[in-house]
């Protein structure tokens, strides 16, 4: 067991390790500052924690120095963690007493792939608790200063993910195509030119607004405002690589330049034991 | 000027006040542990916080003891803030000279009105930041135990708002109602029999479960778990009236008892002067 933290005015004290518990934890986007206030203290708390890629060394860094960090996180081209064999092994730090966080970037529920983890842990007799984090297109739509939903303009907006199993997602392109529609489009990098073409042929108009936000609250945030049109374009000419989230049918409010690097504030948690 | 905060480990010191600057905040659902980090950190420094009605108290009263708190919330029934007035007291706070918080609930960019008063605090040369929040709907699910999305059952999740500026909004309906459709409807209590009957016109099956979270992370929260067919009936009997999110096409995952009172942590913040 770690030693107990200190607590800190306006904290709520750690809670006492329970043997077997697991959390499922969003990490935010990126910036350790956007995570909430009862995650940093659920990755204060943990015992081991397993980690996926994207999650902010800043982050992991929060950890008491005697936690175990595992990463689990799929690199791009490398292999990837078999969902079960990362289920097995929540189970089996939680079964030995553990106190697990399972971290994700950004929410938890929200492209994240959690159901399989909920259901596998609550099968082994395990508590699970959910702690909500910041999802990416909050974040990037923060970033650029723009509401995905306003009165009179769009009173829905739809997250979607450009990638299936197989490639390409396919989704109901009629009703994200209509005028005033407004997406957030999650993994969709790779897909821009795939989901563009779609847009287009079902109707939408080439002059649509898109802004790119890559790294949304991250270091090398990057921020591209393009149109329907020139989608996969730009995304070539910028460069865009790294984690990404399109906003369609929204145009930045903010004037950020182009291409801009953030440097989200430091806010490393030096850990110290009573 | 406010007396500046000590700094706590693992928190940036406060920002030097800057005369002019307004902050769009997310309080996230209620509980204070849900707030991000950064959002906590622009409360305290706050010299103005403009807030809405539903910032649970808690939240408010981690400002600094001399931070003027003006409810800018309409009540149910009520007068309504006009927006312009809004606009105007942030505008006249911030030329005045005062770091201005305005505090909205859940996530400022998602049905939280903010374009309007990002606009006219830009249209006074005045700078403004976006803080993301916790959007209910995130807050909803992780109540639950279930993800807003899932491979092969669902790779899209809109949120919409089942209001309109005069009575209950239209929306796509054959898209919602498509088999494997997830939707968190916001501000769905009073719309709900509308939303049934439309789902239901558009050939969604009665039997489509339905999850409702009144007060997701406050105090009171009552979870109900419906179907589509059954869907104003039973919020009717179990007397929804208070905040809720209404997720059609989940089922809750965690067996929480029918009608939960929670009582989140307690975690206000006793401000101290150096």
């Amino acid at each position: 067991m770690n030693t107990p933290f200190r607590s800190y005015p306006g904290e709520r004290p750690p809670d006492p390790p329970v043997a077997g518990r697991v959390r499922i934890v969003g990490a935010g986007p990126g910036d350790p500052e956007l995570l909430t206030i009862k995650a940093r203290r659920a990755i204060r708390e943990a015992e081991v924690i397993l980690h996926d890629r994207l999650v902010d060394p800043r982050t992991l860094a929060l950890a008491h120095p005697d936690t175990a960090l595992i990463d689990v996180g799929k690199r791009p081209g490398g292999p990837a963690w078999p969902q079960e064999a990362i289920n097995r092994l929540i189970i089996e730090h939680a079964l030995a007493g553990a106190l697990v966080v399972r971290l994700k970037s950004g929410d938890p529920l929200i492209f994240g792939r959690a159901d399989e983890e909920i259901a596998a842990i609550r099968a082994a007799g395990l508590e699970v608790e959910i702690i909500p984090g910041i999802t990416a297109a909050s974040a990037a739509a923060a970033e650029v200063g723009v509401s995905l939903t306003r009165r009179g303009r769009n009173s829905a907006v739809t997250f979607l993910s450009a990638q299936g199993a197989d490639g390409p997602a396919e989704h109901n392109w009629d009703a994200l195509a209509a005028a005033d529609s407004v997406c957030a489009i999650y993994m969709g990098v790779r897909a821009a030119a795939f989901v563009q073409r779609r847009l287009l042929e079902h109707g939408a108009a080439p002059k649509t607004p898109v802004t790119v936000v890559e790294n949304a609250a991250r270091r090398k945030q990057k921020i591209v405002s393009a149109t329907l049109a020139t989608l996969s374009q730009q995304l070539e000419q910028a460069q865009i690589r790294g984690p990404a989230v399109i906003l369609t049918g929204l145009a930045p409010a903010l004037q950020r330049s182009a291409t801009e690097d953030i440097e989200p504030a430091a806010c490393a948690y030096e850990t110290e034991a009573v």
